[in-house]
């Protein structure tokens, strides 16, 4: 007797997140440099929550009602008016332990309100530091999976893709993979998997080239680094918690 | 000196073209299985012209007035009311010399109208039979260049971005290429290149499984094979001709 598997579907751009339907599925939203590995990081060392906005005057003004730290970038760059950056190196355990962040980013965030105004049954964030966490849940729930890539200003990224191969790669026995951008997810991660950064940097990545020029390299390493920051952020009423 | 390169950009779906500025570029429309393997292949064998239409009631009505062959498909069968499919194979030289064809398909065609709509410089068709003629082109033209996917109902396809992933293999040396989408396809195209049919057979490429099902191995095979059909369709006043 065979049970059926869920699904799973890539969605490799903000741009073609409508094309699957997210209304009973786990949608798991991936901004590897910087938003969701900086998200597990903070949660990792002991923040109370992460509340994702998509503005950069509604992060200011939440951060003054609650007494959180305000934070997020545009462009790269720490966004005006707010406190710090997206870097995950600003937020150790003896600064953000206890207390709530409000980050605001150019893409990830704005992807987790796409999948909550679509409907998404769940949403989850992924990124490499806390890859285990992800594929353990996924593989856990018996339910339909949307991968969602941030990417940058809807293009395409690879680093993006390559934590979508992660995943695949190891969840991929427990799903239904119909989906072309899934195989070529795996597929690239496969050849990338020794050494991702110096993949990401061979390939001269667009996103690797915009933050090594802004000094970052070192943010770009531990971003690729699988499991330092291995906990579960999931979005309840406005949240991001871990479970 | 440095002479500086024109850029080159992959568009992996018909829904990612507009983030793409196609205005000073040539647009090279991608629809390996099977509308542009197809219009490769009827010009290769002497069809005086293919006219491409966006929709099955056009096809008809200018098929009645020039006398033309009117072909197509929808969701890979031939469309109601047509004469002819999408097959490479139904345009033999015996049939097609000095004919007419006028071609809509799901998605190459619509691809083609969209270029055209945002303003494209020029207009070629790729595919793996006429891959040499278009990288030829291209290397000769000093123009910025971007490959445009048909995809499949928006859909990142395999086939496609592997014949992205030929293409940039073969120019990449006279194009600068900042662009994830472009490094991707030629990263796979490279894990894939020593048999394109068993990559994609072996990936359960959707569009495989969709045609395999029809029973059309075949043209998957003939629509994999390099430089079997090697001519440049260009699109001038509303025809793909052969230049």
């Amino acid at each position: 007797m065979t049970t059926s598997k869920p699904p799973l579907y890539t969605a490799l751009s903000p741009a073609l997140l409508h094309l699957y339907d997210v209304n009973h599925a786990i949608v798991v939203i991936i901004d590897v440099l910087r938003a969701t590995s900086t998200i597990a990081t903070a949660l990792y060392n002991g923040a109370k929550c992460v509340i994702p906005v998509d503005c950069v005057a509604k992060c200011i003004e939440l951060g003054r009602q609650i007494d959180g730290i305000t934070a997020g970038e545009r462009d790269g760059m720490i966004a005006e008016g707010l406190q710090h950056g997206n870097s995950p190196f600003e937020y150790s355990k003896e600064f953000v332990n206890g207390k709530t962040l409000v980050l605001t980013t150019t893409n990830g965030t704005k992807l987790l309100h796409m999948a909550l105004d679509r409907g998404a049954d769940r949403i989850i964030t992924g990124s490499f530091p806390n890859l285990s966490a992800v594929c353990h849940y996924l593989t856990s729930q018996n339910q339909p999976v949307v991968l969602g890539c941030a990417a940058w200003k809807d293009r395409i990224n690879l680093e993006d893709l390559l934590f979508c191969g992660a995943v695949i790669h190891q969840v991929k026995r427990q799903f239904s993979i119909n989906c072309d951008s899934s195989q070529i997810a795996e597929t690239v991660y496969l050849d990338a998997k020794k050494d991702l950064f110096e993949f990401i940097k061979g390939k001269n990545a667009s996103h690797y080239h915009r933050l090594e020029g802004f000094g970052l390299e070192k943010d770009i390493r531990y971003c690729l680094t699988t499991d330092v920051a291995d906990v579960l952020p999931v979005y309840e009423n406005g949240k991001l918690i871990v479970i």
